[in-house]
């Protein structure tokens, strides 16, 4: 495995790759690597022949109040796990090599990032798309990883690739949560033993609109009260948002009269975290 | 040469240049080509293997009220004379094609944009540098062309370049003028006769403003009061601007005391005109 930190180091071992015929594939991460970035990574490894992980905490898509001083960064675990699996190159570039000076050019997408964390995030989709066109110009894959656990963020990203025609192909994989239901976040490290209890409340209530759904209930009103009852009981848990979204263009909907999104993002004491089931009243849910 | 209408046929012509090992070499246009695209498609030619040239009246970078639908498009001419010189590939994509859902999409770049055209014209740059970016996620060049008659897109894309990592050589030419000093524009086409002599007040006041540093002027109220003189003899000239900027982030100043851009833009009746010069106190200018 090679670990690089310049844009022209990454840009020779990928040059390399590719004239060697090899599929390249990237996953973009923040580091902290978990179980769910793991299923990404191997799902990587499995379909291309070059894995390349970006580990890079992008400035950019944190708010000025935001956790950006605090977000963990294991980088010697990360690159230890990321070894032991296979993965061929892990770019971790400095900020001064992704910004070396003011950043004046963003990409942005409309309309999708409107709702759910664009409302209380209203630059951080910014900063993902421009820094992920980034590393795409960097290392130009043909396929790259993102989780389903960012519903939004895949669903910019998909728009964006379709939209600016960019030679990539897309890939989700499906939210890993612990065995207790909280889905995995670099950001659960961050929790104490007390709020890590209280954040199951999130996976609880969306558990809780799914059997909604399943038994029929559609009025989206109904199914965010239920779920906000779950969630005030616990005592530091603070509710950014609840919403229930279209697929697509993830506009909030009255009623689930087709696939949807319930998503929500709940601050436990000071750590923001996120999750998302889809639901289907075509299909059972969970 | 060959002429395609849709991304995929674009894609499969240049992936075969570049497989036979050619540098991929592009001029984007809006079609109506001019002496002054033949001066860069002329450069292309000599410095590339495969020559692209995209024909495009892009849609999105046309203001509500702006000649979108008054903008020559001599295709036939185009194309005879890109055959004529030894173009490889003409890519001239209907709107659908490139636009084929409502584009969310956009690539903006900040400050840059602030000031000139930025300001008469508000989304057009952000039309611009989108459009740029598709087409070179599109076609790949190595090296794209740009004139520096259209001097703030230049450094637009420049900067758009540089800040997001896009993996292409940005080269420019000069302007190109009539012999009588009108700057190039494939919009000169919509002047009547009595226009097109009013028109030349555009480089006759530049003109004068380059005699003016010449003469020693740092002062740009002065020499902006100049030029708006030479201007406002002609009944139908109407100013849209003219600016003293810095090179760079084009932004206003107050003396010239280092490479500044002179430019305006001035509506000759229906039809809008721009020009610039660039003057250097340090250097003798024109």
């Amino acid at each position: 495995m090679i670990i690089v930190e310049t844009i022209d180091q990454a840009r020779q071992a990928v040059a390399q790759a590719r004239s060697d015929g090899k599929t390249i594939g990237l996953v973009p991460t923040m580091g902290a690597l978990h179980e769910g970035h793991l299923v990404l990574i191997h799902r990587c490894l499995d379909e291309c022949d070059f894995t390349v992980v970006s580990i890079f905490v992008n400035p950019t898509q944190f708010g000025p109040n935001e956790d950006l001083k605090s977000y963990p960064s294991p980088f010697e675990t990360d690159c230890y796990r990321c070894r032991e699996i296979g993965v061929d190159l892990i770019f971790a570039p400095p900020v001064r090599q992704m910004y070396p000076q003011e950043n004046l050019s963003w990409v942005k997408v409309d309309k999708i990032t409107d709702h759910l964390c664009g409302t209380s995030r209203p630059t951080h989709f910014r900063g993902v798309c421009t820094v992920v066109t980034k590393l795409f110009n960097i290392i130009h894959p043909q396929i790259a990883y993102f989780g389903q656990k960012d519903a939004q963020q895949l669903r910019v990203i998909r728009r964006m690739v379709a939209d600016l025609n960019m030679p990539v192909e897309i890939r989700d994989c499906p939210t890993v949560r612990e065995s207790d239901g909280l889905a995995m976040s670099s950001r659960n490290a961050n929790l104490n033993p007390a709020q890590r209890r209280q954040a199951l409340c999130l996976s609880q209530s969306l558990n809780l609109a799914g059997e909604l759904v399943n038994a029929g209930t559609v009025d989206c009103a109904i199914i965010i009260e239920a779920m906000k009852a779950v969630i005030e009981k616990q005592p530091d848990a603070r509710i950014d948002y609840i919403s229930i979204v279209d697929n697509e263009l993830l506009q909030p909907i009255d009623q689930i009269d087709r696939a949807a999104i319930v998503a929500l993002a709940v601050h436990i004491g000071s750590v923001r975290l996120i999750d998302n089931i889809m639901v289907d009243p075509a299909a059972k849910n969970i």
